[in-house]
């Protein structure tokens, strides 16, 4: 197992964290590193999505993860399992990580090395919609369990990220779910959004989503 | 269909919230109202919960509803279908009630004819915990989907709820979820806490989860 630290980051002192996540984002450009900040509700598969693609690009790639939790640090110990390199933030009670949190975690991991690193935010389907992280590209989970409503009832997360991961399709039959009226909703929220069907115990999706990261992080490293 | 209000709520102007929970605790004491606030993450089942309660209690108690959500009217809708009294609360982008805005909603409600009021408040496992509403009791929802690391994740949650339901059982076999990991970190977090394993779906656990009720209803209103 990778060592990892774990760190209670302070609540930022900076009024404008737009320019904070600006001045993130150009450091990362100039570092070549790609920032994939991954949001979603409690239980949704951030951290299985994260280790399904640590696994398929580990040898592509030198990567990188924060994980951000109010408490605990069983997703850091799951990623640290996989030899990758880790930091585990702790936010006391705080439901979101804005850029000057994510750059206490980029801090403390080192990212001049790194190709890509993923920030596991805290998982909440409101709070991390507000704030920049400083991150190149946004996305989100939506497991099929957490119903196909929820469009209409988050519609800032659906319209702030870049993609939408819709996990957990393996157990469909299951339950009442809609996925085309998820699309349908998300697309008219956000007409730019790219969606991908996934489950992470099949693998089905897998390989679309892997790809998306491939060409975006050749994209922001400039390769 | 009941016909139902949609209010767009203002953020409270009261500094001191758990003075005004007391005092709206106290207004619904007197009213012989029981207030039950209703916490989970986005999808674990609230609205579903709140219906199944609904149909096995409405030919006892005068039952009134109260949703909140970010946007949308969705939920609103599925409980007016009932012909059950509802308010949809809109919080734009808040993430939790506190005492005052649960007051806007009961008063647009009106409860003194009411016996047990549901306050099904926003899908959140981090910000609601943090915020006194006035109800008589606080209940939260864990689905099974979820993952049972979440009272690990989210201990403040588990800790200021009297009751866990464990919802979703009927999927139990497609996911892995240990229950019994679930309830022994949720009674070391909150030693007084009750458990009831339920599923819509089946009906199993309704039961046991309706009779609290029962019971808390006749203490709260002197029956």
């Amino acid at each position: 197992m990778e060592q990892f630290r774990v760190i209670e980051i302070k609540e930022s002192i900076f009024k404008d964290n737009d320019e904070q996540a600006h001045l993130l984002r150009e450091r990362l450009r100039n570092e070549k590193t790609f920032l994939l900040n991954l949001m979603s509700s409690p239980g949704s598969g951030k951290t299985t999505t994260v280790l399904q693609t640590i696994k398929a690009l580990k040898d592509e790639m030198k990567i990188g993860v924060v994980e951000a939790d109010i408490d605990s640090d069983v997703d850091a110990k799951s990623v640290a399992n996989t030899g990758t390199k880790v930091i585990q933030l702790h936010t006391g009670g705080m439901c979101h990580l804005n850029a000057d949190m994510a750059k206490q975690g980029l801090n403390a991991l080192g990212t001049e090395e790194l190709d890509f690193v993923i920030l596991e935010n805290i998982g909440n389907l409101i709070c991390p919609a507000g704030f920049d992280t400083g991150a190149s590209k946004n996305a989100m989970i939506l497991s099929v369990p957490e119903g196909d409503d929820k469009p209409l009832k988050y519609p800032a997360m659906f319209s702030v990220v870049d993609v939408l991961l819709i996990s957990k399709i393996d157990v469909l039959e299951h339950f009442d779910f809609d996925a085309n009226a998820v699309i349908s909703i998300a697309k008219k929220l956000n007409p730019n959004i790219e969606i991908f069907q996934i489950s992470s115990k099949t693998g089905e999706g897998i390989e679309e989503w892997i790809n998306w990261i491939r060409i975006e992080e050749k994209k922001w490293n400039n390769k």
